[in-house]
């Protein structure tokens, strides 16, 4: 370990489950990198549903990870492990981690690292790596979008919702996403939807309907299931896939299967944080390859909606459970504020 | 037309919907081939589950085709139309037709046709296409099967289960099969099953874990539905598929989307008589290139339950709808009886 690496450090933990409250500053040891990983110096860390799911006691680490709360950073390596070259030293990085992002120093694999480019501001590269790996990996490479192709997607203003926008519209989709309000419609128009739908005043199905003229959507990204998955399905067009990310209306759905054979649906999902290292690198290298150019020339920003610092790590929960946020919420260390000299942005 | 083609034929026609009794001979005029269509003069037509279900008034032709039910055929082709070449005159052949196969002649479309090669009797050969069709593109296309993989096939002695265990175990499969007694079970056996589950005295969900020491099956072939969805999720090992062609039990399923997602299950099926005329020549193609070489050779045959006078069509439904049959179920015309000079096996 380099010895301008301190042996302790100011992390963000859950006390106990329960609500926002219970993620309190606490101080740990700075965890020393093994075989294949670095340790990186965090400057922000991006807010996730999955950290408010642990945060309640229903999504408990996979084994090994990390107990603190946290799946994506951004910062620079301070150290390195085993097998790892010494020119990463000092690169500045965003990683996809199982946990431990709420931190000042955050272990990660280092083929889950992504470099950021010179265009990419780091509170914006701590953004990426979950919405990222998410979208990519369901819509184009489980759900198989091709360009030419629409999206309907749920929560069009959040994390997900946002990049699947963003992403979606760079590789040639029309996308259609809706929202809980017209409000949130706007803004994900603004952000380059071609169609928002306001769910609390409009059915989607029929929405969708009206606007591909029946003939239906080719992906659904889904992160709703329950009841949705049905509806899902009836949005689709022939030969159409539904991927689930998550069951926030439900795990338990009831489907027609009669209509998925004439339609020859194809319903799948995927969770990641669980995977094996072995997929997330394959996925981080798919990213570097057909993503990430479009990261180094500007042209593909994650939609920020605001920074806390990390010991505020309540107050980024608390909004992200209110569903008042549009785009990424993200967490900036002590050295983010100090070393970066950047300012967070007003509320 | 041929001089020698007569003006009318014999044919059996579905009455009015109902039970196997409405299954009545009657003249029909013969068809005449349309372009990229051959008229085939039928020895043997096979006997299948949705030619049952149309009889009894469930599942109507699709726009064009014939009110006559018979979804397959084998015979020589006894006139042609515009477009397909003069040769094939007197080709021995077996078709995938949309109806119209319980007759002495049958329209086909030219590329929906295989050759019947000389090692294969043409009784077999019209027992062949719809299972044929069926298994192929939803094991191995849709359902993406690969040698070493295991497959579930409920209905293990169906046409459909009996295709699928000789087909899976030339392709590499292990192939698990349920089915509805003792002696069905060894009947399953005897075709080639690896494993064979009664699932009237154990659950298969419990069986398929202890076959395959808790790790699943990679594909399972269904056509019950309903409450063997989510039991058929149950048996699939993660990044596992079901393909759903039928639903006998019932079309709507409750499945639990969680569970979905922690596999990566993917859930689709088809339905083969509906689909355009291009996507069954291309099953045909695929077919002809990766299959038909094994039944030239021999190898992969279909398991023959018995064959019945084209008239007396009303048993053979009788006995398809009262399950005891092994294997397929074909209809002789009497060309079959008086041209080919065969005997109809004993009862």
């Amino acid at each position: 370990m380099n010895e301008s690496i301190p042996d302790t450090m100011m992390a963000v933990a859950i006390a106990a489950p329960g609500g926002p409250e219970n993620l309190v500053p606490e101080t740990r040891p700075v965890p020393h990198p093994g075989v294949g990983e670095v340790l990186i110096a965090t400057r922000f860390a991006g807010v996730n549903r999955p950290d408010v799911a642990q945060r309640l006691g229903r999504y408990p680490p996979p084994p090994g990870a990390s107990d603190l709360p946290g799946l994506e950073i951004a910062g620079t390596v301070a150290a390195i492990g085993e097998g790892v070259p010494a020119e990463r030293l000092g690169e500045a990085v965003c990683a996809l981690v199982t946990g431990g992002g709420y931190a000042e120093y955050c272990l990660a694999k280092a083929d889950h690292c992504l470099s950021v480019p010179e265009a990419l501001p780091l509170e914006e590269a701590a953004a990426l790596p979950e919405t990222l790996f998410t979208v990519w990996h369901n819509v184009f490479e489980r759900g198989g979008a091709k360009a030419g192709e629409t999206l309907l997607v749920h929560g069009g203003t959040s994390g997900i919702g946002t990049m699947a926008i963003r992403l979606g519209k760079l590789r040639g989709l029309t996308v259609i996403v809706t929202c809980g309000s017209d409000d949130k419609c706007a803004a994900a128009r603004a952000i380059g939807a071609d169609h928002a739908i306001n769910y609390r005043t409009q059915d989607f199905v029929d929405a969708v309907a009206a606007i591909t003229g029946g003939a239906g959507v080719a992906v659904v990204l889904d992160m709703v299931a329950g009841d949705y998955t049905q509806r899902n399905c009836d949005c689709l067009a022939p030969d159409g896939r539904l991927v689930t990310i998550a069951t926030l209306g439900g795990a338990i759905a009831t489907i027609h299967m009669g209509k998925l054979m004439v339609k020859r649906l194809v319903l799948t999902g995927s969770t990641l944080r669980p995977r094996p290292d072995a997929v997330k690198a394959g996925i981080a290298a798919s990213l570097r390859r057909e993503v990430w150019p479009l990261v180094a020339e500007g042209r593909l920003r994650p939609v920020m909606d605001r920074i806390y610092p990390l010991a505020e790590a309540a107050a980024a929960h608390a909004r992200m459970e209110a569903g008042e946020h549009i785009g990424k919420i993200v967490l900036a260390t002590a050295a983010a504020d100090a070393g970066a000299g950047r300012t967070f942005r007003a509320d």
